[in-house]
């Protein structure tokens, strides 16, 4: 039986295509969830895909993930940089987990380039815009395939 | 027509008036709201004025003033030296947004001194109290006047 | 009369059980819950128990704890790192306050051994699993007795 | 009868409205003057204005306040990230003391950050340009209604 | 068979009740010893207590405690944050060991803020006056426990 | 007509499938260059590969590409943490470039965590292996459809 | 019409030839000044040339060679590596400015490796005594040519 | 014949007397110069006094010392921390030299833990009030005796 | 009464005179004795004098002090920079106390400008030889003048 | 007889004239040594010009250079930051060196104001484009005089 | 049947014997060789010698021992402090290697007390000069003869 | 005549054979006099050998050397990272000393990378076990032949 995935974006994620486009371009969260979709459904994935500005209800999902899915794609936005509960809910679960962003964070401010997450995740995939999550599936489906 | 602005208060300031009176004073925050209220009717303004201990309550409330308000004042209280949230949020809707303090951060302990908000605000006044939100009402009366 | 005690458990405490045994142990959160409110009957305490993902809760639970408790004892979990706000909540209210963790986080990563909530507690007890709560609530009964 | 404030201004001030117009404006020293000797005389102070390139001369004038002025407001300009002496100067005379910048200092360089004089200063306001001199002075007249 | 439990106190413990009352209250070493015997005999416990300005005699101590002590409840005073030796003395000898302290040192100078002990101990009680070292006692008592 | 990519794999990469498996896996560099061949086949690509342990011949090799290729997959290995020279070489040359690693950098030491690659390359890829090749790839075709 | 530019010396460099002769040489700062008004006459430059021991008169000089002078050559002394006002007084002026030394600054102490002016001068030349003033002379000319 | 002492003081030092009594005392400039002149007398010395919170002045002060002093005794004040000028000047004239201060700094802020004048000093003497400075004139007495 | 002081030499100053010389020149540590001696009996002192090699033996003479002495002079030796358990027995007994060294530590390595024992001493004297000693013993005498 | 000089320039300085003329300007390698040349005609010199990308062929050529010339120009390029290896050789074979770049190394990212170099040179030239190299040619000349 | 070694020098030491012998002494490259070579035949070992300027060529060495040699002696001379890449081809390979220096590295600058090679090798020896080697040899003999 | 060597052992050295055999084996302390004795025997010195826990008699044993030795191999376990004593006893005496460590520590914990004692050793020999020692004594004699 397929897979099933949860694909969470963290705070001000919504804003997308709104803000700051010469960083982060014109595309929509809902654009990018389509095409996540689509992606999913190409690699026979189920896939769930949340946006919260509230660390603790991603906390909460990621909880609840463990029972209904079978890996994570997150881009954590700016609780990258600052959120422990986010990496320890991440170890806790126990999940396989991918990290993404839109931007390279490595050609941006300092304080961006420390990610709590990567410790803990598979890998990370970052400055493909929305591609970058589509490449994330493809690694989850290349890691559950090994896993077998 | 009248300018409207949000004034954003964060975590713990609900406690004023009872919390650590040497640093912050007696005044409540609801006193602090009527002293707004009316300096913003001088100022020709509409005014909202709003507290949470919620970041996520604030990053939404960010989001929702770009439809509602010409402006921002925030006191982000505790996030202020932690939340890169709340800095991609001001930074992601573009009102421009000024910083204010009760108390002098400076003169207190080191991990004060630095702030997310900073960077993204038109400008910073911290250290009078209570008169220092109606200091930044006029700060943005004034900036409002120079875009004309 | 008796007193009370709020017992604040922060982020990833309800995986207790499931999550990295080998550092947390098998015991789960309502175990602990169970052993705290035996220790506290044998106290002569009345104890609330709680835990949330959410900062904004557990500031909220410490401003109403006010009124209704005469001590609280934390696990701020990755919060104990994170959070200035925790730090403000917990001094504003002014009430005793034990810090504990279930592991001994000097053990563990670099950024574990900074806590923001050490500097405003009595005093902190790690270590010990589950035995860490129940030491904190005789800590908290000599440090009522020695007020009288 | 009135209070009398000192507005001090440090290195290259003088230079107003000719230097790097993108981060200051084309407002010149004389129209800063002219409009924080309206706003003194609209809150019934006395008010002396002056500019020095010599840290030594600004030291003399912090000095000679004490005994014909009731109050400061000063932009240090550059002093502001390297001079104790300033620092100590404020400190000694006792006066209260607001510290004020035409441009927010903390979205510039690093070293602009950090201020010697902040600590000794009721607060701080910057980022305003001409108009952060007048909040101050109103900080300054607010002030002195509440040492009454 | 009852277990034995060695109490390890270091330098300038010996001025207990004498020295800064204002952060050690007015308890003497002795007042400890009897505190810790009386918890000790409660427990079941031998308990041996010493005391030494020198760090060598602990050393000496520590080693000596292998084949007459079960465990062993350490308040290393100023030697805590400077003895790596002390650290490899408890490593070495591989005895249970929890580390106490009378005061909260979270809340005095950062360089308090280090433990050499604390990562080779069971666990940290600190901050409880003299209670530290029974709690301590207890926590002891509970390891042993969970050990069989 | 189609694109063509160079891809270059830096110092020690030749070792790969012999070299700390428990990181790398078994597989060798020729099987990941069999592995780009036939993506980059699938994508319409021109592909052309190489390794060396010289900085030299990789600068060279860099200038050299500007005419006869159109975009660059770089695993720089253990020089991506210290090469100033690499960086000025992709930057002073202009093509799209995507940074691969085949563990997961940023979960070993920290001077791992440093890349001197990433501020110049699109975007960066790291931690599944062979996988992170072809994604990048792919990521690569996305980047040249998105210029057209 | 000829070029005008201004040779400006900092604190001490008034000891020339009497202060540590190993470091800087038996050469007056009278012989410099005729090394260079030969040099400026060569290139068809006026050229004055001052020293002061004075923060304040260094600033003074630089705000009063706008009119007067088409470059600067500073060699500020120990100012070089405190002074943000000179930094801020040559970046508000404008005009091209070069940087010297007699010594090597970076074979000598730290703190003298770091120069607040470097950033804003056109080029830097240290090491070469006397000489390093005459380079700095024809580094200006061939700045003018190129301005052409 | 006897030798000369020069006795400079640095900025703020106008103020003894008036300035933070808590730490400096109520002794003013005046009474400091009339012990150090008796001192001097006891001493066989000759011994000019003098104050500036201009640097420049010292610094010209000092160079001046060298035809008409045998030694200097320096209180810098906050150009202690901040003055390489002053430090290059000592060194520069090469006449033995006394730091002293009224307070012991090491006892105040980390700032002033730091003095650029100590390495270039004989020694240091902090902390005595007006006494350190007579206490320095022996020791430079001793000094002289110790090189003839 | 005369007042009583306990000199007290720290670790290696038994080898004075015999120790890199250049450093501390030929004077041995009985000829310092025998100079404390003589300016404590012109002084009207009392003075014990002693060293160690043995911290543990260096803080029991601290302690002891307590009942027989009414100041200290010490000179820590390398125990200064790296004994916070001399720091707590000074700050504990309470004695006033005099720190003293015979080189300027602050023109030797970066490790020996820090000292634990100079926030708790009255003042600090170092780099005249044995003349730091009675400028110590003229210091405390000062001292005690001033308590009376 | 004339002396030789060698000119050394380091990785992607072939790419002269190509790699970000913001920065570079637009003359080729080819052109420095064109202008080096006829400088070097002019002062009596010969002159050797050679660039690599191999930090080993740098290092052969500074090696090889002992018996064929008087002096080195170096323009190491990115090796300036990194390499330990190349200060070791210019120290190793005692060669006068002048350090010199093009841009203004000081007015770009943090980690180009370090040089290995910069301690082995006589002293250092940047900023000033490919006139940086004559007036290299020019002090080197100036240096080999005062050396007679 | 007898082990064979490899010896490995890095970069400029082939200038040993001209280079700085002061540090170094008067030995040449050759006669180190000579004195492992007599060295290893009493050991009853084969000994390969490489110098090498390229870090490549050194590589390359590393890699081609595996099949070759059964143990590594290396002086990688600057490469000791700044190439990962020295480090992941030791580990690579998996050889026993023992990390020599000629020159006590901790007693010269700071940058030269680091070692990327030391946390993978059996354990160093600096400071003998070229006895350094020859010891290296002895402890290879000793650690190959502790694994049969 | 015979040289007479030293070998100090510092704080928990006589755990050895017990404490912690994966990283220290089980070779005792007894096993390693043996062995140096043997070695010492076979290169014509004599030899001391001891072991203290105590810092001071460490320092003793260093000073009495002077008289009765003529080099020193010291293996100052956890001593090596904290006593600045030890290093200026050993300056102090001038006897050539060799230290030694069982273990690489440099493979260790970051805070056991520095040592006070290795610039003030002729050189360092680490990582071999009880061969460290004998190598050290070998390393001493051709120190002592080549002094000849």
């Amino acid at each position: 039986m397929g897979k099933s995935v949860l694909v969470i974006n963290g705070p001000n994620l919504n804003l997308l295509g709104k803000r700051e486009p010469e960083i982060y371009g014109r595309t929509t969260l809902s654009d990018i969830e389509r095409m996540c979709k689509n992606c999913a459904s190409n690699l026979g994935f189920e896939l769930a895909f949340m946006q919260s500005n509230h660390e603790g209800e991603i906390l909460d999902a990621i909880h609840n993930a463990v029972d209904t899915h079978d890996g994570i794609v997150i881009n954590a936005g700016a609780f990258t940089h600052t959120s422990v509960a986010l990496m320890d809910a991440l170890k806790g679960v126990g999940l396989p987990c991918v990290e993404v962003h839109l931007s390279n964070t490595f050609a941006r401010e300092d304080f961006r380039h420390h990610s709590y997450i990567s410790p803990v995740a598979i890998g990370v995939i970052c400055g493909f815009g929305a591609k970058s999550y589509t490449l994330a599936l493809e690694a989850l489906a290349n890691y559950f395939e090994q896993q077998k």
